[in-house]
């Protein structure tokens, strides 16, 4: 091997052109770079097309220079949309190299092996692929809704359910009440937030910047998340009425603040019209009768007490999507699920387990969507690269241009925490990074739902103040935890920080409601605790509205394009450009005991003087266009290019 | 044996004269009549006072016919309040024959044995010993207070505790929410009754003919039932506030109704200004400190995590109460708990768990009560025959003079509910009762609080209608568990013949709040349901009322001696009977399927024409003075003799 070195960086253009994901067809360059004293007998591209087989492709030699050889082939984007494989053979008589992607699968520079490498992978989308662009440009909020704000006259809570919980004050801590021999629910507990109080909050979002409001399931169910849904077609009465929603959706409008429903698809709650299993509706459901007209949606391994059920959970029997009644209850029929609430001024879904839905049926809701309102948007609960995800065995074309309009970007958190969190340094970080943006057709780099926060996972401040994982406490010492003293300024810094890159990130930041105002917790159900109004942290409140205007403002941290500038160790910076030369330069020092001198080659960029937007303070480069700055720990800038 | 036979029967005034409990240095004769052909060497009375070695007392022969003889002996009762006990040893020189009481110890007939039987018992007690008329008049209601009725204007629940539960619904199931781990209480939870809802159903309490109101806790506490009392001198803020309370007395006084609180001193909370393990009191509690105020009310084995505690759970620490600060704190000190409560109106006290405070305790607690308000009255928690109650091996003297005023009759509730489940026939039932009858001081037999449900106790209606024993059902289906058609009617049949029992029986009867009104419930938490407002069973709240109006319009009801008149199989019957000739005839079928034809001698009775109150018809007796009626199935009756 010591003689053999190669080089293939699809994050380099010279290696790779065009950079990442390419329309159909689109003719791409892909270049290896050999350096051996050895004889090279061939060079081949290992290039497969999902669902067809691989073929090995000769490339040609373009250059050499002494023990230095270039490589070269051009190949052809399929014509339609698919993912593509490749990697590199190296043939030298006596023994063969082979050069594929890195053990992380990241792209960028590759690794030689004796072996089958990983390979490379080049995502092919529809040529007129496109994602509405109000939705790029949108701040989202996420609202649980019992957690928000209860927005009754009286305060009281609306129509609590038969045997539930309200919780006695608004700021006590969530808790699951559990049967002791079972493990079941015994009891829902409630906070009773509702619709009128999102309403009455609307003036809050507004003003801290919000366009889309990603409501938590809001249809009638038993339970206090509404993930088993109980009817469709209504609104939880302890959240208001259908009414109230229209209200909603048109006093949200008003505020310039569009509205995105969960749409939860692949199960339905069993306490429901159409399963019925607890007797609480009247139409007759299918786990009372073969004869239901609800009968073919589930499925049933032996009738009426064994059936497929989410998690295993018996509570929400899983659908069978392509049933055609179902198909066409949720999207099909003009009165189906999707189109009376898009009708009701919905501009949006989220689809709940969206891996768990059969494509088709993910694109025929899509559909569905866009004959009612053409720049609605569909986004997807995806945990992993959406690119790329294979459930139940299946690769997902969830990004391809038929399936979703951006999805839940949970490697985006993952990999700003690790950051944060000293588990990995810069480098790594934006290597992940440029892995998501070489995978993801740009349209959807610049539509992620760029979460730090949601419903599933602990609240960020917790995760950045206390190391959880090294954390044994019991569930009691959880729900009294708070971090305090020296962590939660360390958290709040670190969160300051992290926001600032997601507000500055290509794609649409979206914040869990209450992370902008310092709520804390671990996991659920204590990540799910009520908004704190009035013991709001103010110093992260008025952060939070301070970054997010300055992402209004400043139309590059929108629109411009995304490109590392730095990124060693503590420090991380990437830079966002447009074609008119706007410019940022957004950097972090991550450290809390570092301070960092960080000398950064800004060629490219045509302004020569920046404006730190944060401090109201005026940078200039050097002459030799380089920005020499010092950061002090967990300091943050965000420098605007003067015009 | 066969050749002797012996008979004494404590009920019966010839064997011994007086009946029953006897007041100090009354003298008493005892009869025993013997049938043999054999030769009696000797007839001895085995003589015990409490306390003293027991003697052996030769009995005179007084008469002889044939075989039979008549033995007698004449005693004092001792001259300070203790119990007496006595049986009979026959010596026939060449064997010993003993006689003492019955298997049951309840007293009347014995038996024979040949080893040292069981002996009778003669309660003796304090001469001047008397109950507070007003009492002995009363009618009782025992109400728990979160669940009776929530009086604030708006309807919302007063100061929910931080971390509890609100039900969401008044109706709703009680359940207790615990960990699973530890079988510990996770939350507790609240309907939300207070006293201000106390207050406006004054009128209702009054109409229904209520004199007497015994509450659950009141004073500051973490849980619903408030045993585990977290401050003394402190309504609990989710019932209101002292005021409030000082409000309740005065309209309850102005009603007629006197006011009992539940004194709850054998333990403290630990969440406690007093022993403050849960750190919210700015006091150093004795868990904090052994420096505390309060460090010398508790017994720490192992300060501070090992402690004596009521049943084991650690919430409530048991106290000292032979501690001297402590019984200032209750009752000694002018400010003191008692004193405070008294001074504000309250008329007397039920003492928990009785049997665990030592006597002293006991009578110095009442002394302090009585300096207050001479007629106050002291309940005592006992479960058994107060009479000859042994604790921790100690004979309890709660009925001797000195203690108690009353003590709250579980045993007069089992024995009725025996009769009416059929598990016991009329004979034992008045057996049983004239053993109560026999063993208490007559001015506590007419004191006794004769209860048929509590907050410890399944609901009275469940009982009657559904055979608990053999019922295994699941927490789950209890709490769904509701008396249907037949059963729901065979209940409210035995309810309205026992609650004729209950009412005509010398005592102050007492009703669990909502079994008047239906409530049904298996035991805790299921027997402290809400009170069921505007869904009343009206069939049993008018009876209620009805039968209440009576006793209150005929005195006899309450002041009338009382006596068994018919006790066979199914049939039972007593009279009450005053000096002044007034009486009562009170009868019972408790089978649901015979009718049953009776003849009674009524001789005694100094009226010939009773009037069938219930259903407002004359009835003569016989010339033989003797009545003959026939009675349904589930059939009772009152009969008031005319004057």
């Amino acid at each position: 091997m010591q003689k053999l070195e190669a080089l293939h960086d699809s994050h380099n253009d010279f290696y790779r052109s065009p950079f990442g994901a390419v329309p159909c067809n689109t003719g791409i360059t892909l270049r290896l770079k050999i350096t051996t004293t050895e004889d090279i007998h061939q060079t081949l591209l290992w290039l497969k097309e999902e669902k067809k087989e691989p073929k090995c492709m000769r490339m040609d030699l373009v250059k050499q220079t002494g023990d230095e050889r270039l490589y070269q082939i051009a190949i052809e984007a399929a014509p339609n949309p698919m993912l593509l494989w490749y990697y590199f053979i190296i043939d030298c008589h006596h023994i063969t190299y082979y050069y594929g992607n890195n053990n992380k699968s990241f792209g960028g520079e590759g690794e030689m092996q004796l072996q089958i490498p990983p390979a490379y992978q080049i995502t092919v989308y529809r040529k007129d692929t496109y994602v509405p662009e109000w939705f790029q440009e949108a701040i989202m909020y996420q609202i649980f809704p019992d957690r928000f704000f209860n927005g009754t006259d009286d305060g009281k809570v609306l129509s609590p359910k038969p045997n539930s919980f309200i919780y006695g004050n608004w700021q006590d801590s969530p808790v699951y009440l559990k049967e002791n021999a079972t493990g079941r629910i015994l009891r829902w507990e409630f906070f009773g937030g509702n619709l009128m109080g999102i309403i009455k909050k609307l003036p809050y979002l507004k003003e801290l910047g919000i366009n889309v409001l990603y409501l938590n399931p809001i249809f009638e169910s038993p339970s206090n998340h509404r993930y088993d849904t109980a009817d469709y077609m209504k609104i939880d009465s302890m959240l208001g009425n259908n009414q109230i929603f229209k209200a909603l959706c048109r006093e949200a409008k008003k505020n310039g603040i569009s509205i995105i429903l969960d749409g939860v698809f692949s199960h339905t709650g069993s306490d429901s019209i159409y399963f019925n299993r607890e007797n609480t509706y009247d139409e007759t459901g299918a786990y009372q009768s073969k004869a239901s007209l609800y009968y073919s949606w589930y499925r049933f391994e032996e009738f009426p007490n064994k059936y497929g059920a989410w998690w295993g959970i018996d509570t929400m029997p899983n659908v069978n999507e392509m049933e055609k009644s179902y198909q066409n209850f949720v999207f099909g029929n003009e009165d189906s699920v999707i189109k009376y609430w898009m009708k009701m001024g919905v501009m949006g879904w989220r689809l709940d387990v969206a891996d768990e839905l059969p494509s088709i049926f993910i694109k025929e809701l899509r559909k569905a969507m866009k004959e009612v309102t053409p720049h609605s948007i569909l986004i997807g609960e995806v945990w992993e690269d959406a690119s790329n995800k294979i459930s139940y065995g299946e690769r997902r074309e969830y990004l391809l241009g038929e399936e979703l309009d951006s999805v839940m970007n949970y490697p985006f958190r993952k990999i700003l925490l690790d950051f944060f969190l000293e588990k990995e340094d810069a480098a790594y970080t934006h290597h992940a990074l440029m892995s998501l943006h070489e995978n993801y057709p740009t349209c959807y780099f610049y539509s992620m739902m760029n979460l730090i926060g949601s419903h599933d996972v602990p609240r960020i401040l917790t995760l950045l103040g206390a190391s959880l994982e090294e954390d044994a406490l019991t569930q009691e010492e959880k729900e009294k935890f708070l971090l305090k003293g020296n962590k939660k300024e360390l958290a709040v810094a670190r969160l300051k920080l992290l926001t600032l890159l997601q507000m500055t990130f290509p794609g649409v930041p979206s914040i869990y409601y209450g992370d902008e105002a310092g709520v804390e917790g671990h996991g659920d159900p204590l990540n799910r605790r009520t908004y704190p109004w009035g013991k709001q942290n103010m110093e992260l409140l008025n952060w939070y509205k301070k970054i997010i205007r300055l992402r209004h403002r400043y139309e590059v941290l929108k629109k411009g394009k995304w490109k590392g500038v730095y990124a060693n160790g503590d420090i991380y910076g990437f830079v966002r450009e447009k074609e008119d030369g706007d410019a940022a330069l957004i950097l972090v020092n991550r450290s809390h005991r570092a301070s960092h001198n960080v000398t950064i080659e800004l060629g490219y960029i045509k302004k020569r003087i920046l404006i730190d937007v944060l401090n109201d303070h005026k940078e200039s480069l050097l002459e030799n266009r380089k920005l020499q700055i010092s950061l002090g720990p967990l300091e943050g800038r965000l420098y605007i290019g003067k015009r």
